[in-house]
């Protein structure tokens, strides 16, 4: 789906909440917990209890990857359960990906042509031609890390070279980028004090901001330094909803920490 | 196993030649291209063949990912004959992974724990949480990326902040890092003006070093810029050697590319 897409679900819904699928398989209930197709079941009743006060879903591949080939097919059941059920809410594979030219087409091809994703976060390390074989599948996003919400942003990211940080200069040269108005940017919601300056950079994208929830982030905060007309704006959280509860009422009890979530956001709407 | 037991087999074989099997499913000789275990077939004959020629094999995980869960499959195959096999061979998840650390761990744990490999190659953008988590396995190691082998390195990676550009802030800043001794870099074969920089920021670390043959890289130039007493340094060939004839002599032919490469470093060795 496309952000335009995207945009009119935020104001139908009042939610601009991304629901993260950490689904660390040695944190699900008990009950689950043994099923060989554990992860994909979590996934779906989270899902079905949270679906209509979240407009997106991000799937953490690193949560599958740890558990192989089956944790790879509970991934690829999950994206192929959302696009069925759910094709108005976006969906995005936090892989954060990125390599050589040929290389990045083949991460592209796994997500956007084997799997069904919308989006997929890509790393800047490598430059122009590790992202834009992202950008080149049409109606298809890429999700580039630019300020990101843990402690070590602060090792290179924030480092200034000329007048520019590092991000800065991430953000301002990805702008001239083939397909650069299909990319997106993550942001931490722990750095509030840089988001405006971001903001500045790429007025019209849509901003991926992890970091509220478990990791501290104020969401208030987010929304007023970064909120523009269209909202462009997902915010992200994981661990705070899907392991609200351990026990079996866990899917009602991450539908009560989503809810929460979305009463906040349509009071700030 | 360790970087001692490297050198050792370097000295042996007098070889540093890593194989990359970026084993794209659409490349592979047409006779094997319809089996279910094409490329876990493909795979087993190019290590059959360049065993003793190569002392490393690096699998890209993006041309298994392309192929979905049964592509995992072909990647686990792929490294469990080669540590049943091979367990002399350094091999490398070229995966490129890293972010916060709860979920660098999950990714450590997929390569490390759920897979044998003994190395993973990580992105440093998101800094010291994001690639500690991949050193706090003992006897494994991490390769940051420093300086790539793509024209994309120039968008960022040599930017200058102060006197020092991003990718010697990289290696020079992660030599402070917890686990560090277990750390390599990886530095591009087209950028050998640049190399001996980072020699001298780590001077008894590992380089991966790719770009030799497709893409163009001078073998004699990066042994010169980087080689140390213990030699320090794997070469790495992909496409040039695997995909060195499309027909049903795929092997041999790989072994003659490898053997061709072997015969240079021996010379230089």
């Amino acid at each position: 789906m496309t952000t335009q897409l995207l945009t009119e679900q935020i104001q139908k819904k009042l939610s601009f909440l991304c629901v993260g699928l950490d689904s660390d398989l040695t944190k699900l209930p008990s009950q689950l917990r043994n099923r060989s197709d554990a992860q994909f079941a979590f996934n779906k009743a989270i899902i079905d209890a949270t679906h209509d006060l979240a407009v997106s879903y991000k799937i953490n591949t690193a949560f599958y990857e740890s558990e192989g080939s089956m944790g790879y097919q509970a991934l690829e059941q999950t994206i192929q359960y959302l696009h069925e059920n759910y094709p108005n809410h976006f969906t995005i594979a936090d892989a954060k990906r990125g390599d050589i030219g040929n290389t990045s087409t083949q991460y592209a091809r796994a997500f956007f042509e084997k799997l069904p994703f919308d989006s997929v976060t890509v790393a800047p390390y490598m430059g122009r031609d590790s992202v834009e074989p992202f950008l080149q599948f049409p109606g298809k996003y890429a999700v580039l890390l630019a300020l990101t919400s843990n402690q070590g942003a602060y090792d290179f990211q924030t480092l200034n070279y000329a007048d520019k940080s590092l991000y800065e200069a991430v953000v301002a040269t990805s702008r001239t980028w083939n397909g650069a108005e299909r990319l997106m940017y993550v942001l931490g919601a722990t750095k509030t004090d840089h988001l405006a300056t971001i903001r500045a950079l790429a007025p019209n994208a849509f901003f991926l901001v992890p970091g509220v929830g478990a990791q501290g982030g104020d969401l208030e905060a987010v929304f007023h330094a970064v909120a523009n007309d269209d909202i462009g704006l997902l915010v992200n959280a994981s661990r705070s909803i899907i392991f609200a509860s351990s026990g079996d009422d866990y899917a009602k009890a991450a539908r009560a920490s989503a809810l929460a979530l979305q009463q906040q956001m349509k009071t700030l709407l």
